[in-house]
């Protein structure tokens, strides 16, 4: 592992570094926030999932989400959301291919080779981060904006146990149901919507919930609410019970300014389920 | 006036917006935060100056800047760093030229025609402004980074009463004695040194000083120290018995992490200034 950047940060340090992904086939580069109490133990660890067209910088630089981590003593880690190089199948639009990976393994070519990222950030980033850094691995969480709200809840509620808590900024609530998903889903999954359900996070709430408690902000002003389709995964909330927030916040878009607006009381939500 | 883009953000707006200048003769673009106060009543401003290849959107995006405003009920502009366009001189340097303005007004060719950033910023900005917005004239700080932290401090200095308090992260603290200034300055003023000292911190402080309180913050592993000569300045705060507090941050380097990890108090400082 190549350590790219440190910045001290808020009493902690930012850190970028670079990894040859043996589940995406190609170097992956991320951003983690480690508090200073990082230096004497094991702190707990808020996964952030970014949006479409998304690096690992994007949320690093722009969530104000480091002052919150350091007064409750989290760590954040910041994945890239997909595989990235020249021997990577990509797409011209901005929300097929690189930038646009959607946290599954895709099954289809050209895909298949390098589109694992459900697997990278399940399985090889997790153990990644354990082995190098001073992460409690009982202690976790996980938040995302937009296509990263959609892998956050989708890896929350189908790795039982593995988050106490999860939460989203205006995510891809039901892509099933949306161009913001059939289309990537027919490419990296298949036509067969079957495999579908899987990957949506207002079906998996109808069907699993999720064991602990959830907060979602959604913007009243978001640019691509028909996208979105937050009230699919509102109306599984209720129906299903879930414990949890579902918050509409009056004129707030899809910006990044949006998720900084927010990201203290995610940050305060997560520490309070870690037990901070 | 065009308006760019506004975005709902921590209960208030941000914007960005577009006008002809007249003192640089061309295009300007700048940002605006303004709180919820806004909406009912003037609100102080503080004045944001960037650092070299900095535009408006830097500090607007990078450094944790509306929470701290809309928890103070403070405005905060950000201005773009010189004039630009193809009709406006540049240099292939980064630090010279667009992007590099060093917020004087420029007597030598081929400068002379646009860059006057000090016309701008201490006149024709500050008058757009208070037409266009609920802004209070009679209580305005300002703060900057870097090239920007020297603009803060120049302007506070040479128009007393304009602003209640100023403070600064990594000024340039003393351009005519260092390769951050002598460059400029020479190209941009000529090379009569007297010239200079009305654009130096540390000789504004030496020789006046200013009438309110000052605070600096200074990282210790700024990869900039030779150029920003931190040590010209906090000498001459000292000499002067300048009221205010020069404070060196161990480990913190020249980024916007470091920036961003002290937003908090700067915001903080104005505000008590101004007597919010």
């Amino acid at each position: 592992m190549e350590t790219l950047s440190e910045n001290v940060c808020f009493g902690g340090a930012q850190g970028v570094y670079r990894h040859h992904a043996q589940s995406t086939g190609c170097d992956m580069t991320f951003g983690l926030f480690l508090p200073a109490e990082a230096k004497l133990h094991p702190v707990p660890l808020v996964w952030y999932l970014s949006g479409l067209t998304c690096t690992h910088e994007n949320a690093m630089t722009k969530a104000d989400a480091q002052a919150h981590a350091a007064a409750n003593g989290l760590a954040i880690v910041f994945p890239d959301t997909s595989p990235r190089g020249d021997g990577v199948a990509d797409d011209d639009a901005y929300d097929l291919g690189q930038g646009a990976g959607f946290y599954v393994n895709a099954t289809q070519d050209p895909w298949a080779a390098h589109y694992r990222m459900w697997e990278y950030v399940s399985d090889e980033l997790p153990r990644i981060l354990m082995a190098n850094f001073a992460l409690e691995e009982d202690r976790q969480a996980i938040t995302g904006h937009s296509m990263g709200g959609h892998g956050a809840l989708t890896l929350a509620m189908r790795l039982p146990g593995r988050f106490t808590s999860v939460s989203a900024f205006a995510p891809i609530a039901n892509p099933s149901a949306s161009d913001w998903g059939r289309k990537q889903f027919t490419a990296y999954l298949g036509a067969d919507e079957a495999a579908w359900a899987a990957h949506d996070a207002s079906c998996l709430m109808r069907q699993d919930g999720f064991r602990g408690e959830v907060l979602i902000d959604q913007g009243s002003a978001d640019q691509f609410l028909d996208l979105l389709r937050p009230e699919a995964l509102a109306e599984a909330m209720a129906a299903r019970r879930q414990p949890g927030v579902f918050r509409m916040q009056p004129g707030y878009d899809h910006s990044y300014f949006f998720v900084a607006s927010f990201m203290a009381d995610h940050i305060g939500f997560h520490a309070r389920a870690l037990a901070l």
